[in-house]
């Protein structure tokens, strides 16, 4: 009989799929749910790119060109020069979302059987990508209790092979919220310099870094000129997930030119949502100020709360909105199952991302919990009150 | 020194490519150049689709469900009904683009190796789709004098092998214009039963077909419900190249579920993209027809032209809005490339798609190009003077 193929069965289920049910089930029970399981902000949209919607005065909806409209390609790489980053418009190939930006470049740098060291715990999209590449993701293990620094350049190097094609980063890092140090991004330098490797950064996260961390592109890294390339998205920039407008950045013109045949066999990105995001540039710089600051409100109220909670274990993230943190449990998922099918507070009660499925190693992970700040302050704070509420009458508490 | 896959290198290049500088340097000389090689058109996108993108009313642009929009889903459902094709809202995944449904069903149904049947000449980018996931593209050839007619059940059969997964077909076709009909689709729903295969149908331009033709679903054929899957688009529908919506229809809950897994991971297709989509749903039928008897009445200029050109040989298409014709040279490459280098005509000149670009096979379609009806009818009747004159003059003319 006629079945899917082998690729089609090695896709990885998405790691709260197991509990999307469970919360229908309390959700239709009247019960209120916090999402805390994704990254969906419930931030404004500016609106200058909601009105570029609005106004949008096109006659025929056309294809823009495969890379990107030039304008805000142009647009992009002005954007790119406030942070140091020299590049010009023909280094910017605009991409439906940072997930297309992470296929292309795993299909544009490697072929099936080929390797990408991946820090762990990862955004677990990129398994998905890998399959479709038939990309073998090598994670190298970051622990909670090393506030998810990369491991020892031995344990980097250990993990290469004559297949490895490239190391692949998240800065700010989804799901821990790490920001990598100069330090770390110049160990990354010397070893892909050393094994002729790329460095593939997703930089989504930017702007979010607190505390006066400073967040350093690998663009920007002496010598990488021709090895790095960079992916982005306005999704959580501009609170426009739904617009599904990314980009990858290279300064290696082959690359790039190869990433572009991929474009052109889909044609085009959405041409009004890049108008869009075109306009979004034009967001004052108060639109994201004010933004960096509502995550770092969310950020504090959450982990003002945690510490509080006896046997939680998690370091306040310095980027991104999302953190790993340790639960006193022994089955995460087991736990994110309970806290929606047999507990609520009050009629309310949380869904949480349990963290097995961002590593690629089996068992790391089984008593942690992804956290995403992606409500607002009084929701999180009533998030962290069911949590410690939950934690003290969980049978299966440790 | 790191560079890019083998599989980038096997990415084709466009078949238009290397006539890109030289239409370009024609426009900067000041020559207006008539593009027949594209498949943009110049219709009106219905008003209903550009006023939802205009009246939005959203203040958080979000994700969308991965499969969709389910109210947009629900719609589709109905008007595939219209058509007689019974399906339900979740026997349809929402893709980007047509381009993302025929990936996803690559993916889905094939591994790395096995091979897809198509019959050539083909829309050029099932070769970079299929590069993309690995499988080989086995061709059938249709020939210009049969009208482009499948050929014999004996030819097909003997491309069949232990790694045939699928035959693809795109109906009505680009790039001949061909309508298969029921006798053929009885002939593959044979086959594909005998060899145990899907019968993939790319669909996107069910609703133009002229002459009384009548187009026939393959989610229509009795006894391979759990083997077919139809891509579709809006892009040529509704004149929104750009909105990048289309969607993957099948009654196999298997493949529905392993195509979501792809989607999955791609988290979603636009959001507004898809709100105009099924606004424009709500357009009235008598945009479609007035579209449709546009392209009918370009069709018909164009054929009144090229049967008045001597050596020219091209059979009227019944669908779609493309032919593919011979021309009386040896080279259509060159004889495109002479067109806009050395050639104008009081300032104008046409560009056109080669046709090798559309074949598998080497050596075939050397003399032949295919032409989109995708401008007015003054346009195409001055096109066609601009393609006699040029004959006329052409250095290698046969």
């Amino acid at each position: 009989m006629a079945t899917i193929s082998r690729r089609a069965q090695q896709m990885p289920p998405s790691p709260i799929r197991k509990l999307v049910p469970y919360a229908e089930a309390a959700k239709s029970k009247g019960i209120r749910v916090y999402h805390l399981n994704i990254g969906q902000p419930d931030i404004p949209t500016p609106k200058e790119m909601l009105d570029a919607y609005s106004n949008h005065g096109l006659q025929v909806l056309e294809y823009s060109h495969s890379g990107g409209i030039w304008e805000y390609r142009e647009n992009l790489a002005a954007y790119y020069r406030q942070f140091g980053i020299q590049v010009t418009r023909e280094q910017i190939l605009v991409t439906t979302g940072g997930s297309e930006a992470i296929i292309f470049t795993m299909m544009t740098l490697m072929d099936p059987g080929d390797e990408v060291i991946i820090p762990e715990p990862f955004y677990t999209n990129y398994n998905g990508f890998a399959v479709e590449a038939g990309v073998r993701v090598v994670p190298i293990t970051c622990k909670a209790e090393d506030g998810f620094r990369l491991p020892s350049d031995e344990a980097i190097r250990s993990r290469i092979t004559s297949r490895t094609r490239a190391i692949l980063i998240c800065n700010p890092n989804n799901p821990t919220g790490y920001v990598y140090t100069d330090d770390e991004l110049e160990r990354l330098r010397r070893i892909v310099l050393e094994y002729d490797l790329f460095l593939i950064a997703d930089e989504v996260y930017r702007e979010f870094v607190y505390d006066g961390a400073v967040h350093r592109s690998v663009l920007t890294l002496e010598g990488l000129e021709d090895r790095t390339v960079v992916v982005d998205s306005v999704s959580k920039r501009y609170s426009a997930c739904g617009a599904r407008v990314g980009c990858l950045v290279t300064r290696n013109a082959e690359v790039l030119e190869a990433a572009l045949k991929f474009g052109q066999a889909r044609l085009s990105p959405p041409t009004l949502d890049q108008m869009a995001a075109n306009a979004a540039l034009q967001a004052p710089q108060s639109y994201l100020q004010e933004v960096i600051e509502e995550y770092r409100r969310r950020r504090d109220v959450v982990f003002d709360a945690l510490s509080r909670i006896p046997g939680v274990f998690g370091l306040k993230p310095r980027g991104a909105f999302y953190t790993i943190v340790k639960l006193p449990v022994d089955d995460a998922d087991a736990f994110a199952t309970w806290l929606l099918r047999d507990f609520n507070d009050q009629g309310e009660t949380i869904m949480l991302a349990p963290a097995n499925g961002f590593y690629a190693t089996p068992g790391l992970g089984k008593d942690e919990v992804r956290i995403a700040f992606v409500l607002n302050v009084d929701a999180m704070k009533r998030s962290m009150e069911i949590l410690a509420r939950a934690l003290e009458q969980y049978p299966g508490r440790k």
